[in-house]
């Protein structure tokens, strides 16, 4: 299995999240399954991102990767901005307490209720096509009220590697480039309030060089689409990209040199971009490490010569992990049995299943783990993003699983 | 893509459900996207299984397939027992009307509030395991119940061609077939009520000569386990099997032929199962073919050549359509543009996708429709089972899909 994520650390054999006990954290939650995400990583994350990153960058958060309400409220006053991409997410985001003016709603298929939503409230449209944004332009027509519309751009490259392919090819996301420019002429003229461009070539990419070089290309054709358009906007949105490391083998990205790259390619920015701001957008990278699943054995067998560890959750929870979620082949994302950290392992391997009475329920293949026994819980890791929110949780009857956010200054 | 069910009729181009217009079941719906489930069709399939099966088979709906209240309550005066996998199951089963012995709960991982509750109810519980046999019997004593307990069974053969392997392998359904006799002597002598063998060795299979070689084994199974005990059991779960046609060249099963293979097997069983019933536990096969998703298309747009059409649903309701759950290559299910049937094709092929801002919403690849327009709707057929229960619908913050159950004598 992959790395556990930096950050955990464990007392007594017992795994510690934001430094509680998970043995404690199961009582607070009523019981397992549940998920915990640690506040303080997330906050440690940002911190990173912060001193990596140019002063002209904002960081924003797509909260489709955790839309959980306390760590939206959190986030809300630690990042730049909130990406959505339904109406939806645009109430939990306002809820939060996040500003309607650093709120941007993208997504392919926005129904004319969004559209009217979003344009009342004066969050930004990323506008996806030119007929979305006539539908945006005779809404905010009717209402008497000028939109705030940003174009998205469905670029002419690509993130290299990245897990999911955004750019360089024809896709559903945003007006091809060459379309780009007229379209935000159109808005412009027809008296939107123009919010720039919005340009996402891929995400989940580990590979630091590949994430610099779609940076740099993203850069330049908001260049070559603002000196087409003849007016500076306000906002790029660089798009995200930035991976975490799941499986062997996957490395953290170089955060620092991606930072000072992309300082530098501010710096030589062309005139028609000077005064205007940058945001990246990223979900999983800044949550996805913070969280673990916890879930409890509830039975230990023998089947012709294999052992199976049976847990009370399962992919009713968190669908990504049994490899059933955009994946391929499935591997096993890292995991620990949390109360015997440190123990020795023994020398059977383990596979651990869910709860759920189908084959595709399985959570970690022939695991290296210290001797299990029924009652011990099993964190599995990287449960922070594009779990719970993100998993069939009515599949076959069971119960939705409570999520604490646990914060070091309550702990 | 594959062959739509057979059942569908259409009206002037409009799809009809149960009779009814796929507009008018939108407005009932109070909009799209919305399931909507054929109960005649599922009466259809009720009633070719039971010409072509043997009389001492009985009909098992497995409500993980889809459990929508008014569907089980449906199905609850039409089929001869419930199979469910859950507590929560368990009190849509007893809501639904079905008496507790006719509903029997397997499931790997059972936790002990759901051992009590069944014993309490007086539900059969299909052990798994020795261990999860030792529980119930504790609990049971506990109570001072006697508990009704079938053994489930982990075949020493597979069904071959199957969607879902449960047989012939290590697996954590079950105990392992050398391991049954024993564990359902202590069961009896622990003063269980007895209540037989479950043995499932696959599910999703179209080779009908397969089905039958499956059917055959299980049989020889449990005479060689009946034998063993020296206890006749009052039934023999034989499990499922029976799968439906999704993809091109999928072909469905022979139904009279396998139904003559099994009452010619029957016939000559062994005499230790003489007095005893059978049955036959199906999901998939009694209500996929059944159902309908529907969505209405938001935007149809160009993209490098490429045409795209996206609907205002996705894989937040049918995440199987999307071929992320349990699929390693993504196929299009059979797909129609409902008030369009029987238009000609037209020569430009269109990409259907939902409106989840990730590119794994793809629910038709390059299609040979009619051509098409905003405020379309698109049905995805074979939503009946592992539809809107299967799926992550709290995804990006959209809402639930309602369904309905379209009843001729209603329309």
């Amino acid at each position: 299995m992959g790395p556990i994520p930096p950050g955990f650390a464990s007392e007594e054999g017992m795994l510690l999240i934001g430094g509680v006990g998970v043995g404690a954290l199961a009582h607070e939650a009523g019981g397992t399954p549940f998920f915990a995400y640690d506040a303080g990583l997330i906050d440690a994350r940002l911190a990173a991102l912060r001193a990596a990153m140019p002063d002209a960058l904002d960081i924003h958060y797509a909260i489709k990767a955790n839309p959980f309400a306390p760590l939206l409220a959190h986030m809300a006053g630690r990042v730049d901005g909130f990406d959505i991409a339904s109406g939806g997410e645009m109430e939990m985001a306002l809820a939060a307490g996040m500003a309607a003016d650093r709120i941007s709603f993208a997504g392919p298929g926005k129904r004319d209720a969004e559209l009217e939503g979003a344009i009342r409230a004066a969050v930004t449209l990323n506008v996806e096509s030119e007929g979305e944004a006539e539908r945006a332009l005779a809404i905010a027509n009717r209402l008497g009220k000028a939109p705030r519309l940003a174009v998205r751009v469905n670029p002419d490259f690509d993130l290299k590697g990245s897990g999911m392919h955004m750019g360089g090819r024809a896709s559903p996301f945003g007006v091809d480039a060459d379309r780009a420019a007229p379209l935000a002429s159109r808005l412009i003229d027809a008296g939107a309030i123009w919010r720039g461009w919005h340009i996402f070539a891929g995400s989940q990419a580990l590979d630091s060089e590949a994430i610099i070089a779609a940076q740099d290309a993203t850069v330049a054709l908001a260049e070559r689409l603002t000196e087409a358009v003849g007016a500076s906007p306000p906002l790029v949105n660089l798009g995200g990209g930035l991976g975490v490391p799941y499986f062997p083998g996957d490395e953290p990205v170089d955060l620092p040199n991606i930072g000072a790259a992309l300082a530098e390619r501010l710096e030589r920015r062309s005139a028609s971009l000077k005064d205007c701001r940058f945001a990246i957008e990223l979900g999983r990278y800044l949550v996805a490490e913070a969280g673990v699943y916890l879930t409890r054995l509830v039975d230990v067998k023998q089947s012709r010569g294999e052992r199976f560890a049976i847990v009370d959750g399962g992919l009713h929870h968190q669908l990504a992990a049994s490899g059933n979620f955009g994946t391929v082949v499935r591997r096993n994302y890292p995991l620990a049995i949390a109360n015997r950290i440190g123990e020795p392992l023994s020398p059977e391997p383990v596979t651990i299943v869910g709860c759920l009475c189908t084959p595709l329920d399985r959570l970690g293949d022939r695991l290296a783990l210290p001797e299990v026994a029924v009652g011990d819980l099993v964190a599995i890791f990287l449960a922070g993003a594009y779990g719970a929110s993100a998993s069939p949780e009515r599949f076959l009857g069971h119960e939705q699983a409570p999520e604490l956010l646990v914060r070091m200054d309550e702990a």
